[in-house]
């Protein structure tokens, strides 16, 4: 013990105190648990996405590389978190904040939060979770059976099965396409007769066993990022994803495909698996999913499906359709945190075949042991929350048919607002919505008329301003914190170059048609900004030129 | 819309309610709120690890396939959950549960908790978190401060440059042991002349680029099972994670490894990583760090430490020479969840050069932008919620020597344990505690004495009955609830085979001596119950005729 034995205990003391669940309401820590509570409803009921302030201010409070040496008051904390923390942050639930895919949850995902953080249950072993691994386990087989519709009948010997998991519970959609591409390719390259499989072996020795000079990934150029990273963590190499380009719908061009398909095989490359979209992050798109599971079929190759995002559509009997042939897919990928409206860390992988994971079971001797129920034995993460709670609460509170209704609302409010877009005449629709996302620009009605018969050149040069516009629009707009879009670059068809555009993501049941209303207008006050009218006269002057040119060509 | 217009409305209607925040505390809302509050507060009040009830009963409750169709009421929802699930959960914080790595956390950490998630930050991305941002790139620079101990001076270029970041916030240890040895894969075979780096071109024509047959990663028989799973993912394949036997006290043996690592280079194969284990999860022990770094500067390697477990004590000034040499390695794991008292879900891993996680950097149009300070460019994982404000918060509120403090006691206390294991007669302890975690048995007095001179034959097939003994004893202690340690097996020097024993973890500054007392009485009681006692008289059966052999000897 330190000489100032006194000084020590009292140190001790305030530590065991900070470890014990306040007693009463009234006790400080209840007091201070109150205001924070007080503090992020108000937050959330402003309908502000966020305070006008410069990144360089922000992080000057976040600037000491140094653990503080003394213990801080909890109350100071809390002072310190609610001014430069909190009113800091993107109200990523505001009803204005229509450019990426979070959204307002339900309320009641709050306290159950809270309760999961309680527990602090961890979800790789039953020792350290008991009732939340049925739970997850039961999760998994709910998810299933929404991509699968298997009988009642099929799941009572896998659900709870030692041996098995119908899928993988994950922190994000990432890791969830990863753990699929994972077992696809463990799968590709099985034990098999002195070959004691990729898992043991290793890809050099997979790739010579088959005689292959690699394995590809197929996937539209629309595919998710994480696809990229997951053939890097693979070792299959970037080069061996395989983007297809899209059609005029942002769908995968099967022409394309099958024509890659043959130059792989000329390059003694194999198909590791062919990855459908159900739901573009950039424009919401579905690829036709049933001829890629048929393509897959002919392969012989794993059949992917990314529907991180559009996987809920499965819940609304009208738009269910869109995804027809996603049941035949071998994975599916199915986030908690977009539309089953769970907050950030929730991502599922499902697999057909419900003994598929056994391609990466791994075991130790602590826990995972061979027969144990523990979820970790068929997990790429180790030690996770019980996340899986909230999707639960979820599926059962809000129940098929409030799905269904959230599904149906977005989807209609993504019509709306492309009407309004249409109907505009400074802005374009540059993707129509198939499901609740839709792309669009600013391009005032003349450059539309200029543009559709512009040469190449003064073409290029137009959109490269309109994209710079886009660019300034979409910055300005998002540090005035009103109201918020994304912007993405994009092939659109008919456009010639890639242009730059600004996305909208319609699922937060908050947004209004005024809301959206609110949105077009901020961006028509935005377009009166010096910097974007001097870009507007220098498409002006081209757009004059080319007309002077007409007209020349029509008197010469 | 559908038929019934005014259903469809009140179905909306609800939908909306359930999507806003409670405005008064007396609100329905508001009340469940408490109730669930209340309801876990008495949860962690109570000091029983676990209700006694069969897994396959708690499964019944949740066996069922099909997503309900129909909403449920929250209040009936929480009411399900308080008494299937929370009743039913493994209460993880319990001062008598001292068998795995989860302890108590600081009051404090719940409302944060909450807060994190009502703000429902995405930290992928600066435009789904703002200040978010750069509060965790500084949570990564104070954990890069407490392992390399650069001066203040080094880290403002570095702590919010857009280009790098000085490690990666991931949701748990395995992912920040892959992310480490994925960067390090990734340096290994970095861009040279025509080859364009494995990134790029993929395993397969990396290994023929460096002209080697395979890539190996080095560590001790200790070493977490998520190197198992790193060396399958990244296509090393199980073959290359070469495992090291260890010292008498679970430390890598240098010599074993020097020999590995010149068989490898008789193989062709190249050594991608030393790892070095600063608490290994079995026993708590630290690998020699110092030589393990000068001999990753020999063979020009990666040199990763995984102080997932043990990091933290690098707070404690009296103890964190133990973890001397850490301050070379290329890169460091370690879990905010385990010895920073934070809820499940923080891993970190940082890189001593700045610019290391450059090779695994990744971009995409709408996001992550060259440029930006998304986080989402250098982290394996996308979408990922606010975690490391619970980090930061714990790095605040009890500081440097409010760790320390933990720490110390943590130790003190697993020392005390050990001591009262040694003390008692029928107890062997089977690995000291170096930190806070120690392995011990259940071995009558009598037999200790037999075994010690017992030929093999004798020696396996009691030691055989005393693992049966151990696990059953760990079995029932578990399933009574009341107390929990866990299990593992373990080559223990001088023991001949493996042996299987029971593992404490004393991390919880709730536990008390009176209550590892208990532990070691419970254990007892259980002894006594019949079919441990079966076992036992075979053992005693085996050690009579091992005493009548000798008398035999003596006699003869």
């Amino acid at each position: 013990m330190p000489k100032n034995c006194e000084a020590a205990r009292a140190n001790l003391e305030s530590l065991y105190r900070i470890f014990t669940v306040p007693e009463a309401p009234g006790s400080t820590l209840g007091a201070i648990d109150q205001a924070i509570a007080a503090d992020v409803a108000g937050f959330l009921q402003t309908h502000i996405v966020a305070t006008e302030r410069s990144m360089e201010e922000i992080e000057a409070q976040f600037s000491s590389p140094a653990i503080p040496e003394e213990p801080t008051y909890v109350s100071d904390y809390t002072e310190f978190v609610k001014k430069h923390l909190v009113a800091q942050s993107v109200h990523t639930a505001a009803p204005g904040f229509v450019g990426h895919m979070t959204s307002a949850f339900p309320y009641f995902m709050l306290p159950l939060a809270r309760l999961m953080t309680a527990l602090n249950q961890n979800l790789v072993k039953v020792e350290t979770s008991k009732a939340f691994t049925p739970m997850e386990r039961q999760v998994l087989a709910m998810l299933h059976h929404l991509v699968y519709r298997r009988p009642d009948a099929f799941y009572p010997p896998w659900i709870h099965n030692s041996q098995h998991a119908l899928g993988a519970f994950c922190s994000g959609g990432t890791i969830a396409n990863v753990t699929a591409l994972w077992v696809a390719r463990n799968r590709l390259f099985a034990p098999s007769g002195t070959f004691r499989g990729i898992a043991q072996e290793g890809l050099g020795r997979a790739l010579a066993h088959r005689g292959v000079d690699g394995i590809a990934v197929l996937v539209s150029e629309r595919g998710h990022y994480s696809f990229g990273k997951a053939t890097d963590l693979l070792g299959l190499g970037r080069d061996n994803l395989v983007k297809i380009p899209t059609d005029s719908c942002n769908r995968i061009d099967l022409q394309q495909l099958r024509a890659a398909c043959r130059r792989l095989k000329e390059q003694n490359i194999l198909p590791l698996a062919l990855v459908g979209i159900a739901g573009t992050t950039e424009t919401g798109n579905v690829d036709p999913l049933e001829a890629l599971a048929d393509l897959a079929g002919e392969l012989g190759c794993h059949f992917h499906v990314d529907a991180a995002w559009g996987g809920p559509t499965l819940f609304s009997d009208r738009h269910r359709h869109l995804l027809s042939g996603i049941e035949r897919a071998d994975s599916v990928t199915i986030d908690g945190h977009k539309q089953l409206y769970v907050p950030m860390g929730a991502g599922m992988v499902v697999f057909k075949d419900p003994t598929a994971v056994s391609a990466i079971e791994h075991h130790a001797n602590y826990i995972l042991r061979h027969g144990s129920k523990d979820l970790g034995s068929h997990t790429l993460e180790g030690s996770r929350p019980g996340m899986a709670l909230l999707v639960h609460a979820g599926f059962s509170i809000i129940g098929r048919k409030g799905y269904e209704l959230l599904i149906d609302l977005g989807i209609e409010r993504a019509r709306t607002f492309a009407e309004m877009i249409r109907q505009h005449p400074d802005f374009e629709l540059t993707s129509e919505p198939e499901l609740n996302i839709l792309t669009y620009r600013y391009c005032p009605a003349d450059v539309q008329q200029t543009l559709a018969t512009a040469p190449p050149p003064e073409r290029t040069a137009i959109n490269t301003l309109l994209d710079q516009i886009c660019q300034l629009m979409q910055k300005n707009q998002r540090e005035a914190g009103k109201t918020f879009v994304s912007r993405t670059r994009l092939h659109v068809a008919g456009y010639g170059e890639d242009i730059t555009v600004l996305r909208s993501v319609l699922a937060n049941p908050l947004t209004t048609d005024e809301i959206l209303s609110a949105v077009l207008a901020e961006q028509c006050e935005i377009v009166r900004q010096p910097e974007i009218q001097a870009l507007l006269r220098q498409v002006g002057d081209i757009c004059a030129s080319l007309g002077r040119t007409k007209e020349g060509d029509r008197h010469s």
